[in-house]
């Protein structure tokens, strides 16, 4: 485990942080696998995207790349956390406000037993309303906590938010892909969710295999009625699903073709560390 | 200023704190003023009930009085946050979560210039859609910093956050209140925002005065059309709105009823702290 911020080891904030106060930042998840980050440039342009959205600057590129560099770690799980900075009291935010950048790293989870695919659940807790921060990965992330909160079973891998209106947003980790008379499609996310890189990458996959992708309101009947289901996310990639509710899915062959398109992809977009 | 973390002054907050990660506490803010604080069990009481809400133990009311008696000041701003505590990766929370609180001492704002009453404005950040965390103070207050962002005018007391249907559920910092046929009101909070202790308090001055009471979905042009409208919270005490939209409000006798009738009640329910 290594927390820097702003470069610099550390094991804590300053309580005015903002991030403390407020949840008043965004963040990143990927992964370094052999020495490699996929799909950087795209994580790095969605982290300045996020952050400009809440009207943050986020620092260039190489300087989260540098941090990353000065412990070169052969495979981890890296997040990175960029908070507004410190104020003193209330939700004004100062004119001199300097952003904070964490870069945490710590080992990559023990990969998923896929088989088939993995059991998820539709969780109790719904996903929030809220189209001013619909997409942005932002640290206000109570509602994924309440949500993996509501099952134990280690056998169940994510379970579904859904949200006012019963459409299927996401999972509480993950972004949702279902393919649906030969295209590919995921939910829309103009209300809420967070619009991950995998979901944007599965996309690009699909594209290059030539089948149609889109953004839809996915109720939940919709889903169930998928041709086939997976969950996404710079850790897990590709993941399909074997269960939920009443319905189950068999071994489908778009997993690995899609899978294959995803790790071509990957092998051209990967920021070597050294 | 000053700032404990678990009873002992501290300037940081362990990076593995989830209050970090994810926003994933609640807190308190009110005042001391000549020594004591009003309304300290209704505080004490919305902090236990929130941090229920959410899983969350609360310490007993006397550990966080015990922190403000070692300083004891004679008037403060006080910030209680109350964070699930630390773990190392991802949503799951661990079964040895301890919870840390921390306690921020600040000086009390200037009284606020109220006149015959302020100018507010209707915010283009909506308030969200969670019912699973409305009514809860917590601490991904994003949605606030997003609406308080909006505006710089040092005339604008405050700006008022619509929902998905067009009604009024608070202010970006207050609950908001209005006077319509001899009756007090206040926006239904099942759906997202606040539920701050001088809500409750009017309420019950108000039920004092044998007005009648009551929640209620108010749309923009309901407010508006209200014979009266204050905002508040524990620091602004009752305020009242001159200025909305088009909309203006002059001096009414129930400003000062209520407001004595709120004074008579904190006379009674103030925590001294010596």
């Amino acid at each position: 485990m290594i927390r820097l911020v702003d470069g610099v080891p550390a094991e804590s904030l300053p309580l005015a942080d903002r991030a403390i106060q407020f949840g008043d930042g965004v963040f990143r998840t990927l992964s370094i696998r052999d020495g490699g980050i996929p799909f950087w440039q795209r994580q790095m342009a969605k982290l300045a995207h996020d952050a400009a959205a809440i009207g943050i600057v986020a620092p260039p590129a190489d300087v989260w790349l540098d941090d990353l560099r000065a412990h070169s770690p052969e495979s981890a799980t890296v997040k990175l956390m960029l908070t507004r900075g410190e104020s003193a009291r209330g939700y004004v935010v100062p004119a001199d406000c300097q952003p904070h950048r964490i870069t945490q790293i710590t080992p990559l989870p023990p990969p998923v037993e896929r088989g088939a695919g993995v059991t998820i659940r539709i969780c109790e807790t719904r996903a929030s309303w809220q189209p001013r921060l619909a997409g942005i990965k932002h640290l206000n992330r109570l509602e994924n906590v309440l949500a993996r909160s509501e099952w134990t079973d280690l056998a169940i891998f994510d379970g579904l938010l859904l949200d006012r209106d019963g459409d299927v947003i996401e999972g509480s980790m993950s972004n949702v892909l279902l393919l649906e008379d030969g295209a590919l499609l995921t939910p829309t996310l103009d209300g809420g969710g967070v619009a991950g890189v995998m979901r944007d990458v599965a996309f690009a996959a699909a594209t290059g295999l030539g089948w149609q992708t889109g953004e839809a309101r996915i109720s939940l009947s919709r889903l169930l009625q998928a041709e086939r289901v997976w969950l996404c996310n710079s850790l897990i990639g590709l993941v399909p699903v074997a269960r939920l509710a009443e319905q189950s899915w068999s071994a489908h062959p778009a997993d690995l073709t899609l899978t294959m398109q995803i790790a071509a992809l990957a092998a051209k977009e990967t920021q070597w560390l050294v």
